[in-house]
């Protein structure tokens, strides 16, 4: 199927949002929320890189629109349309399922597939997705602007996604859950936008939450102590090695931020979990402590691959 | 040099805008001018496909732009920013090249680089960006629109960029003129703006004049009829054959529009030339002939590649 073809049958069906104009045209028009700041990420999905080859095309499609939206939710913003950047093999079966998948993640998500390119004949896969959102003006959160005495936070649970790429690479024994985990991550969107103009500084935990916390730290000025015995684990660790490997695993989409510390962080975050972890003080750097045991930092915080 | 050593020390000194809040978060943030629809596009360019890979990565960010802005040219709107995904080997002389020709490209129409993504450690090169522009309420053009009694024009000159393809092929001799025509197109985006609200349908010369004609055609229910004769060429054809190769060619990224006969479009075009090509009837498809003479079509319009 030639790309032109592959667009009208396959991705022009699920281009339904008036903005799309049916994929017929040049770009796509949007009329915006009047009085709305906007939100714009872009995020690529490699194969072998991001994710395994092999993974399922529709798992990769709810991966690649689900980090992207993490990144919105990490702004505190509302997503509304993506662009999609096809590239890679003109595999039809791969693409087909692929497109199926984006289409039910959207469906979730109530967003909108606003246009995109495709192109075909490459060796392996490149995904690209640019997000458009909105958010109330002066409310978009930040790595910047955690004040000293700022309780620190983090949503949901840390380490199953990298216990999942674990499973996914079969050194370790099949879990559907920790396998989902990894590649079907849960942008936080609603306490994204509850923590608009309350949090003082926010991002997702991508790359680990060790190395994402040292950079909310470097960016907002300010030294963070995380206490590893307070930080939401899904599965138990089985000693110190294993807890440091989970903080620094990556992969999670979720929410670490700060908020002073009169806020009732727990009622603004309404169904999804949320716990404290540590503490903003005034310098620089990240420390660790095991409840009451300073711990050293590993040499490892994290992904560096971007 | 690491993904986020690169975004700091090369993609973030080109950052200057507000919006992209030094690349130093998960997103930018942008405040749309008031009452003004929104316009996006996304173009991937993949190295071997869109562009040589022994193209000089200053041209290749150039083109990268430019293919980009010259849809936003074709929909009457005027550019904003961009996000950038730049995912391939981590060849640092490339990508230093590649930036500083961004930066000069992005200077040079006055467009602001927002965000996005640098993957590296890939084999081959894959380039998507996202243009983001607005156009006033409801003069943003499209394919569809084109009426019988239209006249057809074009803007520029046609077949250039072809034949600067056979020369960085090494096809045809050395011609610095044909070569930047290919590697270095020019988005119509004054006569692109000039044309919103006037026009009745346009699109931007991607994969051949004829294909992208017939495009046109199809999405307005129209019949067009082209002159061949009065297709402006950069460089006279040395027969039909020689002829219908230029206007299958593509790369030329000029506008190809249609308008109500009695509008003085040279007048709106101002110094961007503009050559009236053709007419609009009620029908289907797309005929040629050369002066008088009709002209069958060719088996191949232009490209295929999407």
């Amino acid at each position: 199927m030639a790309e032109r073809d592959f667009i009208a049958r396959r991705l022009a069906p699920i281009a339904t949002s008036p903005a799309a104009r049916g994929l017929a045209d040049d770009a796509a028009v949007w009329t915006p929320p009047l009085g709305r700041d906007l939100v714009f990420t872009h995020d690529v999905l490699a194969a072998g890189v991001h994710y395994l080859p092999d993974d399922p095309p529709g798992d990769v499609a709810w991966k690649l629109l689900a980090v992207n939206l993490s990144d919105l939710a990490a702004m505190a913003a509302t997503p509304a349309g993506v662009l999609l950047g096809l590239a890679g093999p003109a595999d039809a079966a791969w693409r087909d399922a692929f497109t199926a998948g984006l289409a039910r993640a959207l469906d979730h998500f109530g967003v909108a597939l606003w246009g995109g390119d495709t192109v075909g004949g490459l060796a392996a896969h490149v995904l690209g997705l640019t997000a458009i959102g909105w958010v109330e003006p002066g409310r978009a959160l930040g790595r910047a602007g955690a004040q000293p005495g700022d309780a620190l936070w983090v949503s949901g649970t840390i380490g199953d996604a990298g216990l999942g790429l674990a499973v996914a690479q079969a050194r370790a024994p099949f879990d559907e859950v920790l396998l989902n985990r990894f590649r079907r991550p849960t942008p936080r969107l609603a306490l994204g936008r509850a923590l608009g103009g309350v949090a003082t500084a926010g991002l997702d935990v991508s790359d680990g939450l060790l190395i994402d916390a040292q950079r909310l730290a470097a960016a907002s000025g300010v030294a963070l102590a995380i206490d590893l015995a307070a930080v939401p684990l899904g599965r138990p660790a089985a000693n110190r090695d294993d807890l440091l490997a989970r903080v620094t695993a990556g992969d999670d989409y979720e929410l670490l931020f700060t908020a002073p510390a009169g806020v009732d962080v727990a009622a603004l975050a309404g169904k999804t979990a949320v716990t404290r972890i540590g503490t903003v003080s005034a310098g620089a750097g990240l420390s660790l402590r095991l409840a009451s045991t300073p711990i050293a930092l590993p040499d490892r915080l994290g992904w560096e691959h971007g």
